[in-house]
């Protein structure tokens, strides 16, 4: 079984997500949109059931948008999600909470729109990330910490005792976060040690390090959702 | 079985589409903020898997968070959304991009951050209210009507030939908007006819049509995520 993942080269974004989960799952997949350039994503939008936006995958005939919905969708069949309905459910809310929380990460730098570039809003981009570092950030990465740790003690994994792909967005998410917000992270890992241990654990898998390590994983630049602008890196001591 | 709903009470916000499947499905249910007050809500977030944030739902002893999942949960056992797995995944993805527009409309008049209060942000939610009317709004719209479009012609519903909480999904949105945005909306309801009269069509089953006229519906009002502040509904002509 192919997957054909259909995103838009050149960042990251919230294709990545699902890069993650199909790498760490082993999965054989296409990355359209790297190999056969943009013009193949917008083509494969007009469908019979068209998502919104990129990322969507295919699978046999299926189209799947929304990168919470793919996650869900890949979770059961690679393995990385549990398998009761009960699980499957709390990690699809997680899942969907760490979606909010890249909003929210995204929209720093786009608080008036993101149909505007940048540097048209730049000013108020300054007045989002001192409030998101100082009140939005540390209530997400308290939250998660959280969660983690109700995972019994010295639990490995944000839901019971496997991998899923709400350790692999996390990881995404964290890796994100630290690159463009440097100053304000490192007081924050400092007070989150075991989402911190998380994040490394993810890196250290077989599959996850020699993805990470290869060509194909794009670097963070400024044109994804995370960015290092370093007038929006506000410390939070 | 009773269902039990969190969420705070005097704002429609996003409790507002868990309700509408509930009415609709005939579920019998306790809107736990209401009857119980805020603190009711606040207590039952300490929970061993918690929710980030209300809504959350209670059935039996499980605790389902986002509004998304919660709806995707209630689906099958209210008989609101498709069968098959494919159709649930369409129905969650659908689902997912009527809360990428509920976050845009509430941003409108909280572009800067949900921590401060609208008038701290008022100048800016002036120019998110602009380009949200004359570029975000017609953007989902049109993709909404190609949607129902595409399920056949003179197609009743959004997904296949059966009500589900897509469909009342989106008449919640389309009703917030409208209250929102009156004059904006004005000029879109007319280039999408077949979105208007699936908003009419929800509004008038049994069930909706007694839930809309009875106390239990909490009017819109400007604590929620659609406002009618009059210095943000720009036309759209």
């Amino acid at each position: 079984m192919t997957y054909y993942l259909y995103y838009w080269p050149g960042i990251q974004g919230r294709g990545e997500f699902v890069r993650l989960t199909l790498e760490a799952g082993g999965a054989d997949y296409v990355d359209v949109g790297r190999e056969q350039g943009a013009a193949a994503v917008a083509d494969a939008m007009d469908a019979c059931r068209p998502p919104f936006a990129p990322p969507f995958l295919q699978a046999d005939k299926q189209l799947i948008g929304q990168t919470a919905n793919i996650l869900h969708f890949l979770g059961p069949r690679l393995k990385l999600s549990p398998t009761s309905e009960q699980g499957r459910h709390w990690a699809l809310q997680l899942e969907l909470t760490i979606a909010d929380l890249v909003v929210e990460a995204h929209d720093v730098h786009h608080p008036i729109s993101p149909e505007l570039f940048y540097e048209e809003q730049q000013d108020e981009a300054r007045r989002t990330a001192q409030v998101f570092v100082r009140e939005r950030l540390p209530k997400f990465l308290g939250y998660f910490e959280r969660v983690l740790n109700g995972n019994g003690g010295g639990a490995l994994w944000m839901i019971g005792r496997s991998l899923s792909h709400v350790d692999l967005s996390l990881f995404q998410v964290l890796t994100g976060l630290e690159y463009a917000f440097p100053s304000a992270m490192q007081g924050l890992a400092e007070r989150h040690p075991d989402l911190m241990a998380l994040r490394d654990r993810v890196a250290g898998l077989d599959r996850i390090a020699a993805y990470l390590d290869a060509p194909r994983r794009i670097p963070f630049n400024e044109d994804g959702i995370f960015r290092h602008y370093p007038e929006l890196d506000f410390g939070n001591h």
